[in-house]
């Protein structure tokens, strides 16, 4: 005899087969391009390739999904970096509206440079004088006063040569692909040698990725109840720099897992991109953005201080990682383009 | 004229509607209780309250589901940790496997203390020998060999009051709380004193937290390649002591976003509260675990060398968080009780 409870269940069981069967023949009907910015070459071909295999049930190579880490390189890999790290624009504004408080950098290097617009002194104070520049802009304030200084720069700021806000400077190529692996039950990851909190408060809208999936380089902070409101205080103390061999320790400490696919674009990447490949025998996706595109973008790589491009380069002919050839592997770079 | 493209659209859209009016319908016929071993009284009261208000889309006090972090301490709170933090019974265990190699133990505090079951010389060696026993059994290898050792201790040992797995000694109330939320659309992370690689191996089997949403006390790692594979070798250095005022700042570290609902037990969550629960006028949910219950786990609080209670209880009065009592407010406490 059948109960009106187990009549209940199973006509709940009958009608959600209905429905998926009929919502999976719709979604069926309609696939879209999912990289409609890629042109139809080897570094598309890999990725959906890849994935199609670490998705497929039953593949020798399936990935459960909890286990479908991805991570990204910010600068020069998700947007562009050139003529400096976009960070580095943000230092050289905070040095020039903190500088009536410090009459002293007139006669101060790196601060002297940095006001008399000297880049060539200023590359020559070297990682020192960026730090100190860092450390400087960074640190003295609260959290919550830092996102605000980032946001409201980024809100007015344009690019030299674009003369566009540095968030439209973002690869339409890599939106797609961070969409397309969600889409495919991948967690997008971003590990830049950027500083953490400067990254946080625009890549969720800008690339969908939350503040939790950001890695980055740190200053310290401090806790304290400051008037009795808890605050968090930026100490003008460095933490972590999460470049180089520092971006496989910044992904253990935060994700915790390895990364099964991993994208890009200097020598600060090698480690990462060893890090997420050379796991055994299993098949793992290795990518690097190659700047070929001097018309579109910019075009540069070992000969460049910023974002210079070699060893990993090198690495990635020996090991048949994918290299993305900008000029000839994307049919756009930025969403504005016209063409 | 209604082409076949917007006929198809359109029997789309149709579908999709009918087919979730009729899954909701089904889901609204059968609602358990999420919180069956949590008695009725004050904390259900407070955690169902609290929860409806911030998901009700036009309540004053929404938050959207990308802010909703809930944040929990580990031991004590998730879990016991009486008589001694389960992390400490690990690092005995592995103090006595290593000592055949480190004969000079016999004879050096505070290893003798650990070889002879001394805990009262143990307890003497302080903080310092808690950190000289913690850096010896956990660095010195890779993060992959010590996660197989954690996985291969937990796999074996037993509570000694309970004589059951330590990963059976988990509050079931607090793990359909977090399944409440995760059902209510939060994110659970764990923000523990207790060792982040330590935890990983484990806790997303038993509470349903992956790794990336952990945060933790942890040492130096360093990246390098030996014989040709890439690893990462665990340091004897402290890097980060996830406690106290230490918690907020590691919650700024992993999370980048100011959680709305945190639950601890002990002092060491004081500021991991405050930083929750004082965050101006918004509605915010602090809550302590306060153990009461000495036949079904453990009653302490202000004179306990281990989960001291005192000064969050008092802050807890003063600002009306809510105080679970365990005795009273749980309906059972582990999965296992038979009653």
């Amino acid at each position: 005899m059948m109960t009106i409870r187990s009549f209940q269940g199973r006509r709940r069981t009958v009608l959600a087969a209905f429905c998926a069967a009929l919502l999976l023949g719709t979604q069926a009907q309609a696939q879209p391009d999912p990289l409609p910015s890629w042109n139809d070459t080897g570094p598309k071909q890999a990725i959906v390739a890849f994935v199609g295999q670490v998705t497929r049930e039953g593949s020798p190579n399936f990935v459960p999904p909890a286990e479908r880490v991805a991570v990204f390189d910010n600068d020069g890999t998700l947007w562009a970096e050139q003529p400096m790290y976009f960070q580095l624009a943000f230092v050289l504004e905070r040095v020039k509206a903190m500088a009536p408080l410090h009459p002293e950098w007139k006669d101060k290097q790196p601060f002297k440079a940095v006001l008399e617009g000297d880049m060539k002194t200023l590359a020559e104070s070297g990682e020192r004088g960026m730090v100190e520049l860092g450390l400087t802009t960074h640190a003295g304030m609260t959290t919550d006063v830092f996102t605000k200084m980032v946001t409201d720069w980024l809100a007015t700021a344009k690019h030299p040569k674009f003369q566009r806000p540095y968030t439209e400077l973002v690869y339409q190529p890599m939106i797609e692909l961070l969409a397309y692996l969600r889409g495919n039950g991948f967690k997008t990851f971003i590990v830049s040698g950027g500083g953490i909190e400067f990254m946080r408060p625009w890549v969720e809208k800008v690339y969908g990725i939350p503040p939790e999936q950001v890695v980055g380089s740190s200053i310290k902070t401090q806790f304290m109840i400051r008037d009795g409101i808890p605050i968090l205080l930026r100490l003008p103390q460095v933490e972590f720099v999460d470049d180089g061999p520092g971006k496989p320790v910044g992904i253990n400490s935060h994700i915790g897992r390895r990364p099964i696919f991993a994208f890009g674009n200097s020598d600060g990447d090698l480690e990462m991109l060893q890090w997420t490949a050379m796991d055994g025998a299993a098949l793992r996706f290795a990518g690097i953005v190659h700047h070929t595109d001097a018309e579109r973008e910019f075009a540069y790589d070992k000969n460049s201080s910023v974002g210079r491009l070699d060893k990993a380069l090198i690495a990635a002919t020996e090991r048949k990682w994918t290299v993305v050839d900008m000029k000839n592997d994307w049919k756009r770079v930025f969403a504005f383009e016209t063409k």
